[in-house]
């Protein structure tokens, strides 16, 4: 297992760590295999998006914020961030990849997303 | 690894491929072991759910429009599917499954379905 | 692979299941490895959260009450319990986990919780 770092720098964002990924992948010298990627925290979460246009994960925080709103009259949580708590739910934790002859099985579209709900924080991701 | 090929049919649809998976196990002699399915798009998803009576998925779908509206005012993304790309991100891309003597171990109701919320398209889908 | 029983005591809840899981991992000496835990059902899902204050959870299962109503006019299934179904296919049936040195790989706050979505029943989860 191997522990990527990523600081994230604003209170939401989404953050493309595909590279991040590849490169421990290389390290480890992942050839073959199914490859778990797991964040060890309850405020952020992992994805599989586009990974061209910035808008889309633009607008997919976004929504995420129609959903989710940031103050609801009826959260109880004294530290204030349900909201981030409940989008780590709705988005996952843990993504599960595919490795074939040395290569990550992403589409050509796809990008690994680290998902920050309550940042900026210095987030973990584990890769195994 | 072994891929399935799916057409959809419709703009939002959830297929059954429960039989696909199955019989792509049954070809790779899968006996017992962790199941990896992922479809490498970023406008499906793949999701577990009741596969008896149709209404189950089509309430679904239909509830996932209400969450997350085709148009809304502020999504900027130019290619207009703002609303495919999050609904993939809350289903997931991925499904992780249990196979014990030579069969996938699910629920007597539970169907395994590519969620297609931008079609009709030809989407993959990878088994491992 | 093992089975965990859980019965739920109450129509929506979250019921941490980290200890059920680690004891079972214990009795399976898995020291090391990616760990798969799925529920064959299809309305009740898995997930990682908070594990210190109960409002957390609290806050996520009135959310998602707000986000997916338990009565819609367009729900067609008969059951009546769509917005449980339709939960369940939001929030997962499964996780993959990391397990290290014989301990599993959570970060300090992360607790593993089965959210029943319409109980109360009794609850299968199998560990792999």
């Amino acid at each position: 297992m191997k522990t990527i770092t990523v600081q994230t720098s604003a209170h939401a964002q989404m953050v493309d760590i595909t590279r991040n990924v590849t490169e421990v992948l290389a390290e480890m010298g992942v050839e073959d295999g199914i490859v778990t990627i797991f964040t060890p925290h309850t405020t952020c979460g992992l994805t599989i998006n586009e990974n061209t246009d910035p808008h889309v994960t633009r607008d997919l925080l976004k929504q995420l914020d129609e959903m989710v709103p940031w103050r609801q009259p009826f959260y109880l949580h004294s530290e204030g961030n349900s909201a981030a708590h409940i989008k780590a739910s709705m988005i996952g934790s843990s993504l599960t990849l595919i490795a074939e002859w040395g290569a990550l099985r992403l589409g050509q579209w796809q990008g690994i997303y680290l998902c920050e709900f309550d940042g900026p924080r210095t987030r973990s991701v584990y890769v195994k």
